[in-house]
Order: C-alpha cells, then sequence, then structure tokens
C-alpha cells in the first residue's frame, strides 16, 4: 500500500515564494500565512493556488476497551450518543466545519454498539470496539490491515468525489489513553511525561491512564519498530483507519490539516507506513494533551493556532482552516507592486 | 471626552460561561473559544450571542517626519500610493478582510500629500505628515486633541452605521517608530528591548531608528503621565485618531480587534484616555515586533493567533476574525448534553 507516493511540487512553490516577494507587502511581512500559501500552492502544483472549495472532515468513531480501566471522565455510551449528535448536526465539529466552509462525513469503524446508525456511516466499520490494551491487543494482524485500508479507502472516496482539502477527526470515548501510547512508544517518552487530562479526568482517574499506558508500552516493546504492529497491540481500529487515511491523502495529493492528539498519533505511524506522507500534513493546532506537542515536535510540524482547545473530533483544525483559507487568498488576489505602481524598498 | 464608559455585562458573562458547560462536549474542551465567547456575549449584553453581521476595518493613514532620519525601509511616498491601492481593493487587508466578513474603510489623517485621493477618505484630515519627533513634537496641543476627537467621530459614524465590531488598522512608512516611543514611554522600557525591524529595515537602520526613539523619549520625559501629551510630543495625529477611535467604541459598547503594534500603542494610550476601556478589546494577533509583546502584556491582553505577521492594515486583526467568529458560532449553534440525550461527565 501507499506505493508511488510523491512530493509536493517544489518548483510551484518556488514561484509561489516569488509571487509573495512581489505582492504590495514588505517580503515575509505576512510571516507564516506566506508559507502556508506557498505549501498549498506546491499541493495543488499550481500557482497562485485555487480556494478550497471542497474541504471535508471525517470524523473516525471507535470505542475502546481500556476505558474499563477507569481512564475516561465519561461513560462509553457516549460515542454512540455522539455519532446521533453528529448526525443531527448538534456537535462542535458540525457547526465549525461550516462556518469554515467544510462538510462532514462520520465513520463509524470500532463503535461498541450493534447496529451502526446508519448504513452509509457504518460502511467501513471493522469490530465493535477495540481490545483492552492495557491487558491484550487492541486488534488482530487482519483487523489492523483492514482497518488501514478501510481509511484508505474513505480517502480515495473522499477525493474522487471532489474534496481538495482533508481534515480527519476522531471520536472515542478513551481514545487518548492508545493515542498517547502509540506517542510514547514512536517518541520514547515516559508515561508520565506523555499523558494528559483527556477530557477531563481527576487526579486518580490519571494514574489509572498512566498505569495502562506503562501496562501497553510494555506489551508493545517487540514492536516500536513496526507502524502496524504498534496499531495492532496498543492502537485501534478507528487510529489504524486514521493512519490509512492520511496516507493515502498524500498519495493522492491532497493536502491535510492534522487535528489534536489522537489524529496527530495516527499521523505519526502514517508517515512511517508512508515515508514523506507529512510533507502533505499541517498541523490546525496545538492542543492541551501533553503528547500531542511530543508527536507534532517528532513531524516537525508547527502547529498554525494554540487556543487551548482539547476536544478533538477536528475542531482544532477546523478552527485553523480559515487561516490557510486566508493564506491561499492573499497569494491569489492581492495587487502585485507592478499591478498598483508601489515604490518597492530601496536597496 | 469619554465619559459614560461602562463595563461589559457580567451577568450575561455568567449566563454564557453557564450555557457553554451545557454544550455536547467537556467542559472547557473549547479552550480559548469558550473565553472569547463569553467577552462577545458580555459586549453585547445578550446570551447566546449574535454573530457579527457589520464587522469593519479603519485603516489609519499617516505621515511621520522621522522617516527623514532614515528609519524605514520604504519611501514615504509610499503611504500615499498604499491608499490608491486600498481603494483599489488590491492590498492585504481588503483581501483578508473580505474572507472575514468584513468590510474596509480608508481615513487619512495625516498623509503627506496636497490633496486626499477622495474627499471620503480625508474628511477627518488634521495636517500634513506629523513633525519628526526626534527633533520636534509630532502635533501641536490643539492637532493631537483634533486627532482624538477625529477618531472618536469615525467609531461613532461606523457604529451608528451598524458596525458591530471594529478593527482599526494603520498605513504609514515610519509609524513603528512613534509607537514603539510611545509604548516604551508608557511601559518604562529601553529602547534597544523596544525597537524591531519595522518594514524589514538592516542593522544600520536599525541604529538609526534606536537613536530616533532614544531621542523622542528624551524629549518626553516630561509627559509620561499625560496620554495627549505623549500622543503631541512622539506620536502623530494617525496614533492619536486610533486612540479615540478604540476608547469610543469602548463607550459605544462594540467589540473591538486590536492588530499589531501600532494599532496597540494608540490602545495604550486610549486605556489611558479612557480607563477601562480595554474590557471592550481583544488582541488580534502578536506581531514579530518586540514592542508589540510589551504593549500585550501591559494591557494584559493575550493575542488570539501568533502568526509572525508584521504588515499592519488590520490584517493580523482580520485573520483572528475568524476564530471569533468561531467562538460566538459553537456557543450558538451547539446543541446541550440535554437536546441531544448524551450522558454527562461521571462524578
Amino acid at each position: 500500500m501507499f506505493a508511488g507516493l510523491t512530493a509536493p511540487d517544489a518548483a510551484v512553490a518556488a514561484d509561489a515564494r516569488a509571487r509573495q516577494n512581489r505582492l504590495t507587502k514588505p517580503p515575509g511581512s505576512l510571516g507564516r500565512l506566506e508559507d502556508l500559501s506557498v505549501w498549498v500552492a506546491s499541493c495543488q502544483g499550481v500557482c497562485p493556488p485555487r480556494q478550497f472549495v471542497r474541504p471535508r472532515v471525517v470524523v473516525f468513531a471507535g470505542d475502546h476497551g481500556v476505558t474499563a480501566a477507569g481512564v475516561s471522565a465519561f461513560p462509553a455510551a457516549v460515542t454512540g450518543q455522539m455519532i446521533a449528535n453528529f448526525d443531527a448536526g448538534g456537535a462542535a465539529i458540525n457547526v465549525l466545519a461550516e462556518l469554515a466552509g467544510a462538510t462532514v462525513r462520520v465513520a463509524d469503524v470500532a463503535v461498541d454498539c450493534d447496529e451502526p446508525l446508519s448504513p452509509a456511516i457504518g460502511a467501513y466499520k471493522v469490530r465493535r470496539g477495540s481490545g483492552n490494551i492495557a491487558v491484550e491487543d487492541a486488534l488482530t494482524a487482519a483487523e489492523a490491515a483492514a482497518a488501514v485500508a478501510a481509511g484508505a479507502r474513505i480517502a480515495d472516496e473522499e477525493v474522487d468525489s471532489g474534496a481538495d482539502l482533508l481534515i480527519a477527526g476522531d471520536m472515542g470515548i478513551g481514545n487518548t489513553t492508545p493515542a498517547t501510547t502509540l506517542i510514547a512508544a514512536v517518541t520514547g517518552t515516559e508515561p508520565v511525561a506523555a499523558v494528559g487530562r483527556g477530557t477531563g479526568i481527576d487526579d486518580e482517574g490519571w494514574m489509572r491512564k498512566t498505569a495502562a499506558v506503562r501496562d501497553a508500552l510494555y506489551r508493545a516493546r517487540n514492536v516500536t519498530g513496526d507502524p502496524l504492529g504498534l496499531l495492532r497491540v496498543c492502537g485501534g481500529a478507528d487510529l489504524a483507519a486514521m493512519a490509512g487515511f492520511c496516507a493515502q491523502a498524500a498519495v493522492r495529493r491532497t493536502p491535510v490539516l492534522l487535528d489534536g492528539v489522537v489524529v496527530t498519533a495516527a499521523a505519526l505511524l502514517a508517515d512511517r507506513l508512508a515515508p514523506g506522507a507529512r510533507a502533505w500534513w499541517q498541523a490546525g493546532h496545538r492542543s492541551t494533551e501533553p503528547a500531542h506537542a511530543l508527536a507534532l515536535a517528532h513531524l516537525e510540524l508547527e502547529p498554525i493556532v494554540d487556543l487551548r482547545m482539547r476536544l478533538g473530533e477536528g475542531t482544532g483544525a477546523a478552527v485553523a482552516l480559515p487561516v490557510v483559507r486566508a493564506a491561499v487568498a492573499a497569494l491569489t488576489s492581492m495587487a502585485t507592486f507592478d499591478e498598483a505602481g508601489i515604490s518597492e524598498e530601496s536597496s
């Protein structure tokens, strides 16, 4: 899988940088917006770039057996209830995506319920929940491969339907525990330095979560160099699907805005499954989870916004999307010094 | 002037905070967005708040005699040329404001040209340029008072025309020199710790700029406690107008997003002219100018975005506006736990 991965277009990036320097402003004065506009142009292979017309958020939902270890402030039943909330348009990601001009799709990959809310939402369901990683593997090898392939197929479907920017979101009570474990395993970090408060656990819950991460890391000690093995032993079907999604988006030359700690954990593995994929991604935001900052540093990605968000669902990326749109608009629509007849910098 | 300043509505703020805690997400998980939504509700006096329908950017343009000291990388003629660019819609603020759903007005307060580009743009013109603050006062006492009043009248006009959020922008070659001087004077900072690169000066230019700020600070040593005196001695007509604008917006109970170092320097003085006005402002962004961070800290304002921008014109605030819109949309449009039938946090 993920053969044929190419890099964004370096020649177009150079054109875009040169155009930035002809726009009616001091060179470099739009800061990060200039870098983002160059990245979008290089991903699209055209300068000036096109404004996004079909950004798409895919929320990957799954439950996690590790919730039995008391790692979350919310009961596991909330995962299914939130899918209904997404479907009704009442969740944060619905509201924030609409404001940013994006649409939302929900994929039930591993929710612990008898029937998915609808056939469409459950089209790529891998299993009911994932195993309790503190004591058992999250997935079988076949399930891990199926979940990665499911995420890749979802990316293909979206790109084939015209999506020109992709955002992965997560929904699943307990999912920051496997995400933190994956990040700790890849970055070689001690659990106490990686574990955060998730949806808002107290000190006792933090200790239970840290113990679960420590146990899962011990179980994963022989697969740290094997991305599929890590997803199988201490990940989950939703995380594996997000990894396949992020990797396949890169194969399809489609830019991705990463969200919080769960999506970025999956992205860490995706860049191992498809080396170089990270060139197609930007970090939408930095969450308050300590593991998120570790994963972003490992991927050498700088968050676009830093607003102390910790919700998931793709919300951090959705808030960052207007910044990327602003970057594109500036490069595309501003006048050049020549066009405006303005004196340039004295040299 | 600026009598009758009131505070945002604390009771509505409490209602908004309580509503945030009933929305379908872990309490606090939208981070800064929750704070911003509470602020907007308290400014509007209603919860849930209304989405902004007429955000307005006013770009205050002026020239500065201190450019004669070689403090800028661009010739002074660019100020007038850029006003034509704003009028033609080709500048960064035109593009970024449109994307954020805001409109732009330009006010020639002190451009060094014979005739304003149009009567509308020049309606509140105070003088041609401001004095070279390294060697003389920027304004007379009458001009300083007239400029503050002009900015206040512009705020009144915009609020009376339905503006529900105001952004001040700046345009003027050399204007970071008086802005830095004002900030250094108010915060008691040494010039070398406050002076930045502006539009992109080299080391020699930085030394000339630092010397000019030092000389202006010396001239201002007897007026540091007097906001009008500071604007007269080491400010400028554009800075005084921006101060009047920010103060009067607060009197009119209209929220303001501050932009970069020039606008924030004016805001420092505005909060002295109208104590308490800063409760009506948020900092749109943090620029790369060292004095900007000093001014924000003095006002106890935290920037919404930090993107290494240093252009002015209101561009940093325009990029922050969609984040404030997202905050409003979440508080207004998300479902509550009750509405969605979702289990709350275990307690």
